[in-house]
């Protein structure tokens, strides 16, 4: 099956727009009866709609105590697109799979790997490295962050956490410029880039704080966390599984390609038009669309005024995510950093196609950003920035195009954190609004959009069980 | 509730046997009819039984296409003891939670991780330290263990493994006898022997390692994935969140009390006759009964020659863990070894009780092994061999005596591991053996129990589907 999204390029076939995936969803739609009252309305099917989905489809505790002719929730699954995933989903290509975003998984996200664990998964996983080195840069308590996040799991942030959400990267840098030798400056000012896809001004010096933490306060632990596997069949491969099991327990109803327009959610339930003009109610919703994109759909009552402000300020990762196939056979174990003159920043090989062609995968930001489908040669130059290399073929999606997610993985600029976390996590009536966006451990990630999805899940079947909590 | 496990001493009422618990279940049984044949029945209500009961009680994808009529599976969890919990399970005494066996979380433990995070319990965790250094001792390769358990998650050993398998920690010290200083030697001994809790000829090096590969390859890693967090409520305040979801779906059945004395599962199905005579029917079984009492139970036709070799070889762990409450203030953040001569090798303090007082919890093994509820003297005079205290309180659990354990967490002696991990972990035609003690990642661990329940009833779920896997 083929998605509307991504591009590939090839000498033979030009520019196209629309890259094959085993994400895509055919039929697009199960819906049967434009009557129905769905218990919960699920809007995403990235990876936090697809738990969320799927725990709440799962029949739990309501039968017993509210109701026992229900078992599971019954869920209608919206989503804008034609596929799964969201932000996280893979092109496979000749049988090698492009991960046009979301790619690194490791054991130590417990959301992620319990779920790999799960479906029996751990032996489809491959690894791969890069390096450098950031002591300097974390090191603002003398225990390398320890004190200033000592537990990175938690909502709450502390005086000095505030402190460093409310400076840049640019500022910590600017206030250790003297402990840096050129090269050390040049390697963590193009991490942190990689971290953002942000530049060092839109870059919130906490939210790098706060990765530093979940990576167990090292560089070391930030390549086993941030880099260390990914599916041997694409990140597809792993959220169709989500998606087939909940379909099974026959309490899903989905719809693809459809884009929500308007969410009405004064009186007792959830109503939720979409684009086309379709109607769909529920007694819950849960709301899995993107900060950045969040503003474009009309709620009815509006948004809080601090989820609606976060919302107009957005995350600042514009991260361009661009895959080559190269017939160099001696750059498959390249990594390479071209910065701060190139359009992209941090390159390395990333495998063998199955023609025998090394697999190079390259990443740029808001620093010197550019959009890859605008011009073909000026892709191809920001890879002869890393070193020579013959490109047979380009693939990649553009995110910041993307009408449906507007950037790629969260990252916030400074404040927004310490301002707003608390008014993302809130719900509002019978809503609840879920996302890596605004998860508490490893936000951004698979494994915060899985953690924000089983909260969410279960947070509804709560409802349904007239309790707070289970 | 007050369990029949566990101890507890004072000077005002001696020794008693019995102890409060929150993972008491009461009544001790629903069952409803002697004729019913469940979907399967799970012998075993530790963390990975209840995990097995839960996620198969859940309704999964066996409706739509196996058959409608049937939302979930209809789950019979049979338990010998009064309680949840197996070997992780703690006693709450004037408000302060003894913990009797498992006893830490870290998020880097995926399984574990997911289920607090689901439940919601991020911020019912309290952390704790310990110190020393391993490298002498695990640096086999010069990269620290990396080249020899380059992924801990995988049950394929290498032939370098396996050759460190069959190896005893005695061994390895041998080995490297003139690079320890004679305290780096204690340490590392002591260290060690907390872990296994056999002697160091009774423990597998390779064993070690892989707890080494897991907690990331370093000392510091050790520390935060195996003593980390602990629960405020104790242990047994998160295992009810299972049982209790579980039963809410409608489709538990459970009976505690219940040792199990036959199983019979020649035929179509499974047939359990209690130690009392009781007999149960399941098409299905999952079993979570522990490696060193496996022998104890009658299965026709007989255990797999390869499943029965090892349990008749069994794992060493006979760790002897013992609470104390003391009146000695200063010793709050005592931390202490006492070895190679004393009954305890390892004690820290470990709390505060509502009553002021010290909490200090300490630990032994096969070597200088004995049994507390034996002598009072003996064990109050293991702890002043750390350093002179006030004992006000004794309580522990003498896991060795214990019937259904027969010993604390798994830990192989040298070849059980290479010889038998695949024995032990296949199935025998409609009996899936599930257990920490046979799991691919944080085997012994609460997160190898779940990761091996949740493999079980998915596995069970599977079948009834029609499906070799999801």
């Amino acid at each position: 099956m083929t998605s509307k999204d991504g591009y590939s390029w090839t000498k033979a076939q030009g520019l196209r727009a629309g890259v094959p995936s085993i994400g895509v969803i055919e039929p697009p739609s199960n819906v049967k009866s434009a009557d129905t009252v769905y218990d919960v309305i699920v809007v995403g099917a990235g990876y936090c709609g697809l738990t969320a989905a799927r725990d709440a489809s799962l029949a739990g505790w309501t039968m017993a105590e509210a109701d026992p002719s229900q078992l599971g929730l019954k869920v209608l699954l919206l989503e804008a697109r034609d596929r799964i995933g969201g932000r996280s989903w893979s092109s496979n290509i000749d049988g090698y799979p492009y991960e046009m975003g979301g790619t690194w998984v490791f054991w130590g996200q417990a959301n992620v790997w319990r779920e790999i664990a799960r479906y029996g998964m751990q032996d489809e996983l491959e690894d791969a490295l890069m390096q450098s080195s950031l002591a300097k840069l974390v090191n603002v308590d003398g225990c390398l962050g320890r004190k200033v996040v000592p537990f990175p799991h938690s909502g709450v942030l502390s005086p000095e956490a505030r402190k460093y959400d409310h400076m840049s990267v640019a500022d910590r840098l600017a206030e250790i410029k003297n402990d840096l030798t050129p090269n050390e400056r040049l390697c963590a000012e193009a991490f942190v880039l990689l971290c953002s896809g942000g530049t060092l001004e839109t870059t919130s010096f906490y939210e790098f704080l706060h990765w530093w933490a979940l990576s167990g306060y090292s560089y070391e632990g930030c390549i086993d966390y941030l880099v260390k596997y990914k599916f041997r069949g694409g990140q597809s491969s792993f959220a169709i599984r989500f998606f087939r099991e909940a379909l099974a327990s026959g309490n899903l109803t989905y719809a693809f390609n459809s884009p929500v327009a308007t969410i009405q959610h004064g009186g007792s339930g959830v109503q939720i038009t979409t684009r086309s003009g379709k109607i769909f109610q529920g007694a819950k919703m849960i709301c899995a669309i993107p900060l950045n994109v969040l503003n474009d759909v009309t709620f009815d009552p509006p948004l809080a005024p601090g989820r609606k402000a976060a919302a107009t300020t957005g995350h600042v990762n514009q991260c361009v995510k661009v895959h080559a196939e190269i017939s160099d056979r001696d750059l498959r174990s390249f990594t390479g950093i071209s910065y701060p003159h190139n359009g992209l920043i941090y390159g390395f090989g990333d495998g063998t196609t199955p023609a025998g062609n090394t697999h190079v995968v390259a990443f740029g930001g808001q620093h010197n950003h550019f959009h890859p489908e605008e011009s073909v040669e000026h892709t191809m130059a920001a890879f002869q920035g890393f070193a020579p290399m013959n490109i047979e073929r380009l693939v990649f999606h553009n995110w910041s195009k993307d009408e449906f997610a507007k950037g790629a993985w969260f990252f916030p600029a400074p404040g927004l954190i310490s301002t707003h976390l608390k008014d993302l996590r809130a719900r509002e009536r019978n809503i609840v609004f879920a996302c890596s966006d605004w998860a508490l451990g490893w936000r951004s990630f698979i494994d915060g959009a899985i953690e924000e999805g089983a909260r969410a899940a279960i947070t509804v079947r709560a409802d349904f069980a007239g309790r707070s909590k289970l």
